[in-house]
């Protein structure tokens, strides 16, 4: 929110040139900026990293467009999620940062890079079909200033596998586990592991899988206690928390 | 079938003293006997250790020991599962070998000890939970001839517990896997040894494990190869199979 | 794990006097104990403030007992989840410091009370109906050392009750939110808060509530980026992972 | 129904000139008209200002031409719902003052546009990608003799979007919240208005959204006693029971 | 809200008496009383004739007693929905107005007896087994000012039945439907009538009715465009939503 | 309908003793007879053999018992199903001619005993757990004039059993297969016989039976064409169809 | 079966030409022939009308065509449903009288045109986008000797469309009811109705009626006792059954 | 694993030249091998005669390739499955004994031709739109050293044609049986042969079969003993198995 913008408004009322109901109306519509088919929100405080996503499905290119207009005004760092490489084409056009991600089908842009994790963000995934949804997870964690170690393919038929990275594991302050199928690796890397386990359903796998309805229940019904779970495909909800687990906290005082 | 009497009624029906479709009929009944409420089975061979079952849910008591009368005549040993210990007390005034298994809630007669596998059977549970589902898998491998090991307790959570049974594992024929949750153990084992692994879901869990559908769901879709997987709860069926694929074969000639 | 006995076991084996087989055996076995109907984990170091927890549905009485037993000798604060206060009594028998807190149906016993945490942990309900879930966690975060701030019945359909406490909430270093029906209220807590919010759908409600289904896929769905979700009722999980949260962090340098 | 025709039947059968059987029978078919794959509804009394509808899915242009052809000889007003811009085309060459509405994928006549409703009714959506659900609400109820007010993109995860919007919802006779995702806009809405609120889930979302059942599952469990809920993606409906609820009523003498 | 407390808190503002932190908190708290175990809420508008109501499942009986001693101290009609006899035993020693009904298992303090509704609410079931939840809805529409019709068991497989009931259900304001089974009965009132229906399923039936699923299926996907839909056995809800679309309206101007 | 009454009120509408609205609303009640909680229901010809049935779940004893006592004012047969012992005590007291069948927990009054069909109906099931529900089939059937076969035991592990009775069931003119589990019998008996099969589910199995959800889904997917179904349990909609089936059938003329 | 065939057989196995298992194998042969890819089923005497049937979906056109070529020789009515206009050319290549039914979009052969009906089967739909799957059943229906009245677009939305043509539906043998969305429409026939009625749920519809198991549990749970169930999108099935209850029955004697 | 390699590594670390933890990982690594997207996993011994499989859904054709390319180096036998033609040519680029399956849409490298049974393996299909999934199996089942029967096409409606082959079925050691629809056919085929048959689903179907649940939800509530199951469509993993159950075995003493 514009700080300035509400003291004067704050001014103002007091000096009896508002009516409380016109204040109270002005001050909520600080937070966010109307352009027709979207309320564009500009309440969270872009000084602490958070990129502005947007999710590119259901939207217009001319949407997509417009509002990563707006967004790059406020914030350095704006991910387009679930969106196509025509999309990104009209992006860039107007932005020249915007760095296209062909496996995540993401579109980026990273100008702040500044380090705000307190240690790294382990992503891992169960076979190689995951890496997409990782990738998503990877990226927007880095968006966020966080670095980030890659453990691709180590899935709980070979459990050597991922028995292999154990220190590397251990050493991370929050790990992203993604997998289909059956979805038990984040039950076996939370095992290994004394830091939160935020797990990734995917919709790889046939038949009895479900479009990831069999991952997504057995990593809810997890035996370790240190997992918690994000809808099927949810690589960037994932990143997202992973990164508000790793930031470096202080009581925010006001 | 008793062979006698199929060699008359093929010597009646060459005599011609018997039309084709009353021989036919004859021939058919000699497989079973019918009691009423029931067609008693007797044509699986029991002379190759079957066990003869009957499944108790759902059945009056008096149905129970009148089956199991007709059974024992047959066949030295008789499984009742799904039953209670009200039934066992009946079952046992009319057969003294009966035992009772409280933890499997399972009848056993088990006459007949001749040992048939051509090696061990590992029987493992993920939690203590899963115990009685395991027992029931267990208590029919032995009835039906077999050397069983249990493997309490061994689920992926704490992966070194099950690492540490991992050559008991490798040198069983076959291995019954028993997990409710989400049921990723199967996975896990199916990825130590090179035999057959029968995953069992259980009813074991709450909230979104639905009765066991979450630990079933893992369990097809598992990435190990070499799993199949059984009913929620089946643990009879468990130890039938793999007591057939435990078996010393030999191609039947007739 | 016991570093005394790892570090003679490893002795024993450069002297050659174990073969390299039976020494990884022993050192697999030194991570837990095997009481027969369960394989007690001693792998978690007890010295971090992780309680240790037994679930106690499924389980006689005398095996809740028996692995309690085991757990105080090595850890001062244990839980007991999903139980009952006859299982209390016989615990209280044997310990005398176990609590009973019978709203949220579990055993505590608190011995070490050393503070852990950054932050605090906000724990919100949406009904009053779901405030037996909300303790389940609230004495699990207590127990890991965190001080927590309990804020009832602040449901979605009158959204100036959250509102009204928007500034308790924004000064938590985690949140979890417990709802039923809809499941609605994880969604704006998210968006009023910047840290991790853990969901958890509880099963109140009534007919398409489906047990907590509906609840459990509003959460999933949510529209706030920064919302993870647990099992249905599964108020001991999310307590576990925001104290995992809020936890001083300093990388595990072995 | 045509009045004349009626009573000119009735009139014929007290003079006996029709038995009872035929008499009943011209009556019931003066309802509705027999095209052979329709049977064109006309008993809705069309001064009422009710829009006659074809749902365009599953129907071949040619039955749609048809339809719409019968339609507009007894009513001003007409929608077909579900179609395609190439059935637009067929239908503008026979009914010049149809319109096409691209986001709603909808065709209006729209030639009475008599006032008809005692307020407003408020039209709200909680994304930019639920517009077109809303859209065909909303055209709907104009359609119907409404004035509508758009409110889009206030989804929950930015509470203070739907808080500025306040005065207009309460201002409303009803409201539609048309919602993808976890569905929870229509429970808060529901808390700050006092007028009934007609939820529609839409199928925007993905993963465990499944094509919509989070978001009705969510809506049919509203904690906020206002909440009635229709189809997926059931815009029509929504305004269809809006404009019903909103129409200046008498009670039907007759 | 209490309006004088409002002013004197507004005042105390103007005349920085208040920090404005603590005077929005102030505000917010007007709307609601915090009782530890719930926050009862007074901001809905008693003079309109709401009732206020509580859900009685999940609650204890001194919570129920708790909630209403505090509810009747402002509102004169009081229902509590979903409790027992015992609950009511309680509730009548503290507030002897009370009354107990047996069939919808509810209870209603009805002291305010102003008829508010322009025309009446029509209550019908398809059979006898929907009665207790058709009675919940008439008894809410009752406690809300409105003249209530019932009509009982007209299920559409004696089409004749509801047929019969014609012109009554066609004088009504507005008709809820409650039927069990495959939930046909709104579609045939919605092509009777042209006022709102809402439909409310029940979980009469067996096999596949899934508890009330395949009702609820069923109304939501009516063919007539006039029906919108409640949870499963939601009386209450059907009864308050069809109460609010009878209202007399007048624009509420501020 | 009685013809008598009817014919009265015709001539008091030609004499104009009648408003035609009146006359409609009288005919339409000479259908069914209003008792308050139910409109007993005797517009199906009762000389034709149909009996009248009660759904006895969800009522009280006492409507019970007033519904069957108008019906068996007019009709000689009546049955009513899924109720219990008590009630029947209660019918016996004013119809002593009530039967009451335990298995099939089922009244029957059966005082016409007139043989209606062409044919004889085979009532099939595959295990003993099946008789309840085949019972309430054979009972229904037999109150509507029929002759029944009983097969009781003969599910497709054995597949012999079946076999055993192929030309039992070629003879009949329709056959009832009842089965739970995996519900595959109704399509091998519809591979035997060349009639129509009503196939009936039953909630007999466990685990992924869900109640009877997997044999109804076989059956709906039967791979016979012959094969129709009924609700899972609905032995008594089966005896009903399979009746009318085998009914000696005359074009109605009238 | 070829009894010429089979007499030889016999024959020469009394004469001790064939052993036992030689002579048994041969006699199943002559009930199919067995062509690589399929085994064609000549058991069903075509004496008796049926048609012989191909489901054209997931085959190739060559072995479509191939399997028709066997057919064409024993059965002068050949159905091939699923399929498409392509097959149909190359079928027609072959079998010049071959017909294509678009809108059922299934190929009919029908040589044999003689009735074996006693009565008429009524063929109804709901809505216009039912025909399809109700113009396979009636095809079916005809090419199996029956006289069919085809009723379409009588949906409960508008009763009086459906009462209108109520004699029509009591004069005939059997009704089949094809409906989608909420598949109210074989409840209300089955009331109007006394001879079994077939329910076909059909696909139609959208969001909550996922593809069809709306109408399908609609079907299921009638209140109305003469209703029987096929598959979603059966008509074939449901044409197959009304002719085998319409045709002219004598007990076969052998 | 390369055994030399390991015992290199192990006197080394006897040498003190390496750390325990980074002999640990060294001997890790051994197991497999990383090339970036994918962990080919060498650790199954390929002189067993296990062949290496890749799952191609996906993966991109250069994965694949990259893939296979590792693999052949140290397996002889090699099958890509859920592939497609174009993948099969840029394998056959690098590999040209690469083959490709049409029906199975699966390459196959199979140049260790050595027989590893004990007896041979019967697949067996319901129908023919079966046989892809069935030559699936088999395929798999050969690449592992096996003699296979092929049975086409003998689903239950017609059960004369699988007796007809009862004497090839019972003379193999293991049975895979392939079924759609209603999935009925596993449970005949384990009542005829005393060894285990492994069911596999498939999703051959439409309305109520659910892209194979049905035929899943069947098969697992077979009332057949020696009956287990695999997912939708897994004819891989049922060829599998059904190879380690027909392998010579030898207790594995190392």
């Amino acid at each position: 929110m514009d700080l300035t913008a509400l003291e004067q408004l704050l001014a103002a009322y007091k000096r009896d040139e508002l009516e409380p109901r016109e204040a109270a109306r002005r001050i909520s519509e600080l937070h966010f900026e109307d352009i027709g088919y979207a309320r564009v929100d500009h309440s969270r405080s872009t000084r602490q990293g958070f990129p502005e996503v947007v999710f590119g499905a259901g939207k217009t290119r001319e949407q997509v467009v417009g509002i990563v207009e707006r967004l790059v005004e406020k914030s350095p760092n704006v991910l387009v999620t679930h969106t196509d490489e025509g999309t990104f084409g009209e992006v860039r056009n107007v932005i020249t940062e915007a760095e296209w991600h062909e496996t995540a089908r993401l579109i980026r842009i990273h100008r702040d890079k500044t380090e705000r994790g307190v240690g790294e963000i382990a992503v891992v995934t169960a076979g190689t079909s995951d890496i997409p949804v990782a990738e998503e997870a990877a990226l927007t964690a880095e968006a966020m200033g966080n670095r980030v170690k890659r453990v691709w393919d180590v899935g709980v038929a070979g459990i050597h596998r991922v028995l292999a990275e154990r220190s590397l594991l251990q050493s991370a302050r929050v790990a992203i586990v993604v997998a289909g199928m059956e979805g038990a690796l984040p039950s076996v890397v939370g095992g290994l592991v004394s830091v939160p386990v935020i797990a990734v359903p995917t919709s790889i796998g046939y038949g009895a899988s479900f479009g990831g309805v069999a991952a997504l229940l057995g990593m809810l019904n997890s035996c370790a206690s240190n997992v918690t779970v994000v809808n099927i495909d949810n690589g960037f909800g994932a990143g997202f928390v992973a990164s508000l687990i790793n930031r470096k906290w202080a009581r925010i005082t006001d």
